[in-house]
């Protein structure tokens, strides 16, 4: 097993930071996932911050202040930059150590406690930033709940294509439209064709969805026209963040053939501010996917023992909604799914070493998506398309309005977090986005 | 009309430097695209350089020279950059401020002659780099024929699917595996199932094809959720270059349902080193595609009668093919197939609108491809697995080598020029790369 269970993994430890130590907290001592921040009152430059509790650490600051010394000029330079790239080109060990030395920092009865407190931002006066400078991003198709479901609709006698279970399917995304959580999405125009029409016409999408998914930042470094070996793909992987996929389906069902969504998609893609390290999630490791009797095994390149058991992280996902009726009303958003990482039938190093076995070369900070996290309930399903079968089942907010796929006002808002007894629970914050009129 | 045609227009206009004014040359006065390149006996930065002849100008050193002094402080220090981005950035009027100050320069008469030829390098001592650092890289689909061709192939009853004349067809591509021309392209690995075969296999692409297409540096600057409407698409195009869509058909042929090619195209993609600006081309400006009877007109926001009359570009391309065996026995290259931008059926502007329409936003260099460039008949298929028709009617080089897709050894050279009477031929340069064993 992987689960590297140190000190940062004990669940007793707390933080002189009060807030980090409430139960049912997403940012206690043994998470400290980092993101870009600016304080909203200051003229200040974009930042490496680290959320703890109701707090973020300035590591810029943090860095001038010698906190950071031991770990040498290159760390100390790459906590200095305006985005996470230096820092995750350096790989996992350096942000691990970064970790560590926090932890340390932070405990309640850590070192240099004024210097640390001289860092602290309360996450209310902050702006939260695009964490990453994504070069190219990726998203994967890996749950098989998911692709099932939305094969059924569209070839109910042969719902799974014959590659799926081979192929990781994945597609390229678009880097330049990925937002930050809280960024309003504007309903795309596009053209829309329908069933019965003779031509399509353009016009704002009339099935505009959101697809639940977990994003993985990559450390990349492999050369353009080499590999990277299934057991080494852990490696390759940063950290992990929420990830809207926003979908226009009516787009999407015209446009796609042959070579893939495209405009349906592209419009925007919004991500959490903060990402949760690998390490941070090293006590949630559990086996990957379990393949029934008669689905064949990974071809040897997708195959480790190490991956089968321990690949899968248990990252459970849920989906609320909020109308603008129900925030008017001050009701609390609803929540419409929850599903798990876990059950993805590819493990986060598959996709990697796949996206790296044609010779791809992945860059530092490059963004992989998981594909939507479904589950096999109907209360699992993460997108609209999904949960209201197309429309043919639409779901009842708690006001009484009705949804067959987002209005106007509507904002989506993704959550995820990883429990389990005898570790600290470790969350990944919120996602969020309001849909604005096309 | 759109042709713009001035002073740099003038097919007799003649350089000091000799090379430029050979009958046939790629570079002459009228043409100057831009690069970035180095000295190969020197340890120098990369800088922006502009061909003519068999020299290259090294921009940044002109720029210090204070050559470009009244064109102000932005396009000098654009001009310093390593890479072409900041002067893309600045839109086109700037490079085509640039472009006539050059030919100014460089012209027979020219002034401050002994500062512009401090600024020479012989093209045969600099190494030639990517031009531009591509953020998002989208490759589209416009030629019928090429579609058409393939459709064919997979659905004989049924070549031509439904959204085709309506939706310009384009996907998202890899931007961190182009690379520029002469770079070896190693034979990808890839899952591939025969037509019988039970179950994929991974091993070396046996179908390694090529893709001739033009290429499109963008200017970008289109705020997310805003479009770009068709009279203004072509102020966002900068320039043009070769593209080949290096694709491995048994890769592709596996894995592209539901989402579009993947691994069978992000191995690698080439580009040629230099960019030929649109001010450059003006003189070969060409209706649009011209729709046959029956076909559907272009939907309103596709449609600008400017585009109609003078949309299409008149590139000549042609592909050659060099085998290991050609090159040993000192034979030039073979001529495999030639075409016409013009044939494609939709213009670069409307690929621009298309993909800012449903408020996609659009960076400075960001690159698009046009998709195979192939026209009516066979000896204009722009890639293999059209000209063989799958392998069932292979090619035979003049060693009498017969070809179905490329072999290792394999050297593909796109080429492509503008020529009509009255006008000076403006050339491409070359897109080369040589296939390596897996």
């Amino acid at each position: 097993m992987t689960r590297l269970v140190n000190r940062t993994h004990d669940a007793k430890a707390r933080s002189f930071i009060e807030s980090a130590n409430q139960p049912g907290g997403d940012f206690p001592i043994q998470n400290l996932p980092f993101g870009v921040f600016r304080r909203r009152a200051r003229q200040e430059a974009e930042r490496i911050g680290v959320a703890i509790g109701d707090q973020v650490v300035d590591l810029r600051r943090a860095a001038g202040h010698g906190l950071f010394s031991a770990l040498g000029s290159e760390i100390q330079s790459a906590l200095a930059a305006p985005v996470l790239n230096p820092l995750v080109a350096l790989g996992r060990p350096a942000a691990a150590a970064v970790r560590e030395r926090l932890f340390d920092l932070l405990a309640q009865d850590g070192p240099s406690r004024n210097n640390v407190v001289d860092c602290l931002a309360p996450a209310e006066s902050v702006e939260l930033l695009l964490p990453v400078a994504i070069g190219d991003y990726t998203d994967f198709y890996a749950s098989i709940h998911h692709a099932t479901n939305v094969g059924s609709m569209f070839r109910p006698e042969n719902p799974l294509l014959p590659n799926y279970k081979y192929v990781p399917i994945g597609y390229h995304g678009r880097a330049s439209s990925i937002v930050v959580s809280g960024t309003p999405i504007k309903r795309p125009m596009g053209q829309i064709k329908g069933d019965v029409a003779a031509d399509p016409v353009f016009g704002p999408s009339r099935s505009l969805d959101y697809e639940s998914e977990i994003g993985g930042y990559l450390v990349g470094g492999n050369r353009q026209g080499t590999e990277i070996p299934i057991a080494e793909a852990e490696s390759r992987i940063f950290g992990l963040c929420l990830l809207n996929d926003w979908s226009a389906r009516d787009i999407q069902a015209w446009e796609y053939q042959p070579l893939g969504p495209f405009l349906a998609k592209n419009f925007a893609t919004s991500v959490s501010p903060w990402v949760v390290t690998m390490e941070a999630l090293a006590p949630f490791r559990v086996p990957g996917f379990d393949r029934p009797a008669g689905d064949p095994a990974p071809l040897p390149y997708l195959f480790a023992e190490t991956d089968r058991r321990a690949g899968g992280i248990a990252v459970a996902t849920e989906v609320y909604l909020s109308s603008a009726r129900m925030r008017a009303e001050g009701m609390a958003p609803w929540r419409v799914s929850h599903a798990s990482l876990a059950s993805m039938y590819w493990t986060m190093a598959q996709l990697v070493t796949h996206h790296a076995s044609n010779g791809c070369n992945l860059r530092p900070g490059d963004l992989i998506g998981s594909g939507t996290i479904s589950g096999p309930e109907k209360e699992n399903r993460g997108c609209l398309l999904e949960l209201t079968w197309r429309g043919a089942e639409p779901v009842t907010l708690p006001t009484g309005e009705i949804r067959r796929f987002l209005a106007d006002g509507d904002e989506v808002i993704l959550r995820a977090a990883c429990e389990r007894a005898g570790a600290a629970r470790i969350g990944f914050g919120e996602c969020r986005g309001v849909v604005e009129p096309a």
